[in-house]
């Protein structure tokens, strides 16, 4: 297998290549030092990449489940095999700390081989049979079949708050595989080495599993044309991206105004706004104001469900709750922003934020978390407070009643997620129906941060989170993004996909003539 | 209940009112004389239809699934009690005859039937549920469930080919309210005395049980303007959309580059290749040409399925199999264009492609279905001959080899169908291959007209036959269109969606932990 050499840092359709594009830097968030020179791929690097994952997807759309499934565990151990070289060069990249990354890595390995049970197990395919019925009068009723098939050739860009499980080998980049598709990753400028290793642990598992190298790319980017020309490449079938609003719409724009649109599926940012109700704070107060400050703060507050917009209703109760909420944020040490511009941009924001008017900073220590406090008049007269500010902060607003309270949710666009906390508040319902058509997920008595992968979980939510509201980039079904459909009318059997053929060789769960079932036809 | 006057051909949000647009007319296809004069609705009204319909969604969304499912069984009752005055009213605006028109009425009652039933039963709404397991280490799993909901108000566009099944009650508006939505319905300018016997119907059934009557409206529209207002409405939540390519994309460019995206779930052109191997040809030649012909002038050729590229390989038995085709063809009476338009476009389109170098008219009939035949070579020099012309024509393109017709199908952009005629024929699999990428469905001896209405049916294909490759407008799965995705995390049980509780009342079949049941948790 050839291994990179120093200079040769994106792979390109199973090559290790120098790039062709502008130089760049990594950048040291613990010592704010630039590290390693990288030097990203060019618009011809980009379409090589999209062309030949293009006929190498002839091949691997004909794999079997089995063999996809095989390759998902492949990826997870040879993202393991790169042991601590991974987590050293990660740290150094990203300043998340050992402890957090040993725990990002196992997420995702956990997700990789989330999907290679679920594609072996089968039933996500969507089989649906209707069987014929010849003598149907007025007309035959033919014999038709429908499945989940791959799409083609998929896009991923990397995160650069997550630079394993929302990355390389993150969890677009298993969903996507896990369908079916061939991928083209444009690589994070937060961690151009961290991608090249993850790239290199997935040429292993390719050729161990003897698919073909060109069926996947990682092409180091930190121009706008790197990103626009894959988005654009006609060949190309969708994109899968985790970032800004502001850079979600861009590609989401170029998706869908090429000749033949694709999907963007962005999932993008999010302020999580937070409820909490009086006889909450009343009860649990203290307990709950050091969740929230944990939840604000971690990963110095660089998660898109960081809970930034706490609402509350002023009672007697509630200026020691904002009290224990500063306290605790001010008794947490924050750790490193990913990097130089996001570091600026929070400070930027956060003094921007301090001029609104009749907004007070609550918090003071100089290094810790940001705690704003506004009245829902003031808070109504300034729109731009939703916005998300990405880092360790978050604006509490003060309520007056619970319909004032309402009527600020009403004004939202939407969040990722939505908390509520209650203890045996009357005003739960009501709040729940404001907040529910708002958010992705609603979660009671706790908090935002900490995403669990799983069948049930659902990461987007209304415009501006995600593009796509009704799509996850989190849990099992994200692989549905990743899918097409088709459909068989009166095909041979031998012609058929096996998950369509009579004979269900594997039990997944079928549609047959409008009833679930594993058996035979 | 308030019954429309002459004048009132509106229906906007619960009230019969005159239109404060344009007037236009309608046009009887039999006569080609002008009918009725209409008023379409404006922007305010417009305005008005979604405004009014996202207040009663509140109302809407909190209906059981048995009440949605009662509506939807009014919904045909209503259509099937207009009794003959529809087909009358209908014939005179399309010209497609009473026995067509009976037919659509049994199908666009069978699709809200079938909606109905689908809705009672549960599945659809793809319940997931994943239990807490509070002693997990090292952190505590969440409860966590996730259901489809309904998203909110839909626009719908009806389409000139089919006045019931497509149009007011048809299949977009059956789901969408199916999903538990809200409807506002852009009439078609060429069926509008059919949109308003259709509205009344709803109308009624919405009163009938006790539904916001502002749930549903209905606008006359034959100006771009209504359209537009309707689309970037912004509380509009997404869109259905039958007909032209042209006019999809112009719908699906407006939801896109809205503040905030939508979906325009746009069905278009297509031209629904047909490749007839020389076995099928040698043992059944006559027979197919028959069916073929059929196939082509069936609705004056006025079906999205409509086959219009025919691809065979010249052998001894092609001759004769082009002049079948051709005998076929002339002795077939044609129906009536639906309208002067698109009379004036298919002579257009046909006069045009009869420039085309290389191609011949093999059909000399005048009123009759037309058949022009052209080699490979010039077909590949012509790529506009991909392009939809709808009415009674087709294209018959002679290839020398089997390479050289599978090069021809690479070519090829996205079409709802793709049709295989082989009877032993070795060269079936590769034909297969190459034409299923392009396809949304694929058939094997048989006519792509006639969608059978079923779960397994995929009724769109890759751009540009339509806007979401993934979706389908046909058969019981078109219900996903307008469904979103909600997450709750530890929501306590009673405020939970019915579906999602952990008693399975309605015994729908939910993923529990990973695996399908129909148990109580």
């Amino acid at each position: 297998m050839a291994k990179a050499i120093n200079t040769e840092q994106n792979y390109i359709a199973g090559n290790w290549v120098k790039g062709k594009g502008k130089e760049f830097w990594s950048y040291n968030p613990a010592t704010a030092e630039k590290g390693k020179v990288y030097i990203e791929g060019d618009q011809e690097q980009v379409n090589t990449a999209v062309e030949q994952a293009a006929i190498a997807f002839e091949t691997v759309k004909k794999k079997s489940t089995a063999e996809r499934a095989t390759l998902l565990e492949s990826m997870a151990e040879e993202l393991e095999a790169l042991g601590d070289e991974l987590i050293k060069v990660c740290d150094m990249e990203t300043g998340l700390g050992e402890a957090r990354l040993t725990g990002e890595r196992a997420r995702t390995c956990g997700q990789l081989r989330a999907f290679s049970a679920l594609v072996k197990q089968g039933h996500w395919q969507q089989a649906r049979i209707d069987t014929a019925i010849p003598d149907r009068k007025p007309l035959p009723k033919p014999d038709i079949r429908r499945i989940f098939r791959p799409m083609g050739t998929i896009a991923v860009f990397s995160a650069s708050n997550f630079p394993l499980a929302f990355s390389t080998l993150g969890g677009d980049t298993a969903s996507a595989i896990a369908a079916g598709n061939c991928v083209v990753v444009k690589a994070h400028p937060s961690h151009p080495g961290t991608s090249k290793l993850c790239a290199e642990a997935m040429q292993r598992a390719i050729l161990k599993n003897n698919y073909p190298p060109e069926m996947f790319s990682m092409v180091q980017g930190v121009s706008p044309e790197v990103s626009q020309a894959l988005v654009q490449h006609p060949q190309l079938k969708a994109v899968g991206f985790t970032g800004s609003t502001h850079v979600g719409r861009i590609l989401f724009d170029l998706g869908a105004s090429r000749p033949n649109p694709i999907p963007v599926f962005a999932e993008m940012g999010s302020t999580n706004p937070m409820i909490i109700l009086p006889l909450a704070i009343a009860n649990n107060g203290v307990e709950i104001a050091k969740g929230l400050a944990n939840s604000i703060t971690l990963g110095t507050g660089q998660f898109c469900t960081k809970p930034g917009l706490i609402l509350i209703l002023k009672d007697k109760n509630s200026p020691e709750f904002v009290g224990n909420l500063k306290n605790a944020l001010e008794s947490i040490s924050i750790g490193h922003f990913l990097n130089a511009r996001i570091h600026s941009s929070f400070q930027k924001d956060v003094a921007k934020t301090a001029t609104v008017a009749g907004i007070e900073m609550v918090s003071t220590k100089d290094e810790g978390g940001k705690l704003f406090e506004i009245d829902a008049e003031h808070f109504l007269q300034s729109p731009n407070l939703e916005d998300e500010i990405f880092g360790p902060v978050a604006i509490l607003i003060n309520c007056d009643t619970i319909n004032q309270l309402n009527k600020i949710v009403e004004t939202f666009g939407g969040h990722l997620t939505g908390t509520i906390f209650a203890d045996g508040d009357s005003e739960l319902s009501s709040v729940k129906d404001s907040l529910e058509d708002k958010v992705g997920r609603l979660i009671f008595n706790g908090y935002p941060t900490g995403v669990e992968v799983c069948p049930s979980m659902h990461h987007g939510g209304p415009y501006p989170s995600s593009t796509f509201p009704a799509t996850t980039s989190v849990g099992t079904a994200a692989i549905e993004r990743f899918c097409t459909v088709k459909c068989y009318q009166n095909i041979p059997e031998e012609l058929l996909p096996i998950a369509l053929q009579n004979k269900n060789l594997d039990r997944i769960l079928r549609m047959v003539n409008g009833v679930y079932t594993t058996e035979d036809i």
